[in-house]
């Protein structure tokens, strides 16, 4: 599944073994979350015997926020490769919803990344460490709003900064509730309802136009 | 702090021992999650013996339904108290999500609850008890939606249902933000963010109205 470092030539074999640890970890993760899954579980997903694991991972908070910054990095990759600079800005916005749901759908390891940030924030040590998965999101959102705002297809008035937030706590919340309630299955449902209900307050409304209010 | 079983009359012992569990627990439960919280933990927290202990809850799974269920009762008393029947819609909306806040801020105890929701929430066992924590919340935004597209101040071509989903959904993901990022402190402030952005969207625009757009 993942090739990028294979194409760049023979890894050696201490970063393959660190590769393969990193992808059966973050699965794991994802799956039974920091506390659910055993350093032992962990060790035997791998494969491997303790002492190479331990070598590459002395413990599982070293591992989880290794896993945790690179299915982090897959995810803006994966997200980001849909930007095209021929593309509107709430163009922009709907695609990447897309290609975010199509991730979270096929990459059962990229789930850890949400899941291992509000765990292991629960422990202040570690929040600085955790926090910019956030605030990289908010960005990337609030400077395509921005976009927006000058495309006119945004209304000016809105703050980019407040619709950024408000949209990665939405994406947080339904990855929550997806799973309990559906096991994940209507993750996309939900994403886009989000989406409509959002552009319908940032459309920008031009005199003379009715909206299909009641009354 | 709880004083309305107390308004009732005096409470047999094993009541009051109960209730007192359940309030330590719930405190404990939202600081340091389910897994994250200890039995030991709990039953020092207690103050009780280990017996006197396992005689009200079996286990810790036991107890941590027991206090999500108590818990997520107080969230619906205290919310559902705010809604007069004289108040439109919009403003009912307005008022049980600054009502939210507050507990939210005084009450540590009652966070327990969408943490314990989707730590418990992984076991696919457990859900049919977790997910009505949900859906009563759906239920009720839905309800007062319809009811402000009535009024004629919520638009009537918006999806009562999908606006509630939104809306538990980014509350939820509010929590978890905000519980990293400032440990909870700008809550409130997300949450007024949410319901302005959600509000743009869902106001009717009357024939001839400009709204504001960036052209």
């Amino acid at each position: 599944m993942r090739t990028r470092e294979a194409g760049a030539g023979p890894l050696e074999r201490g970063d393959q073994t660190r590769r393969h640890i990193l992808d059966v970890s973050a699965v794991l993760f994802a799956e039974k979350g920091f506390a659910g899954a055993s350093f032992t579980d962990l060790v035997q997903a791998s494969g491997l015997t303790k002492g190479a694991f331990y070598f590459h991972f002395p413990s599982k908070e070293a591992l989880a926020l290794a896993a945790f910054a690179d299915q982090q990095e897959r995810w803006v990759e994966v997200v980001s490769r849909v930007a095209d600079p021929s593309m509107k800005a709430v163009d922009q916005l709907a695609a990447m919803l897309r290609a975010a749901c199509d991730f979270y759908e096929t990459e059962v390891a990229a789930r850890c990344v949400s899941k291992l940030c509000f765990e292991l924030g629960e422990d202040p040590r570690l929040r600085p460490t955790l926090t910019p998965y956030l605030s990289i999101w908010e960005e990337l959102i609030a400077s395509i709003i921005r976009r927006g705002q000058v495309e006119g297809d945004i209304r000016g008035d809105v703050d980019s900064g407040a619709v950024a937030r408000v949209s990665v706590a939405a994406w947080i919340g339904m990855n929550d509730v997806a799973r309990v309630v559906s096991d994940g299955a209507d993750f996309r449902a939900r994403a886009e309802e989000f989406l409509e209900i959002l552009m319908l307050g940032l459309r920008p409304v031009v005199a003379g136009e009715t909206r299909g209010g009641s009354r």
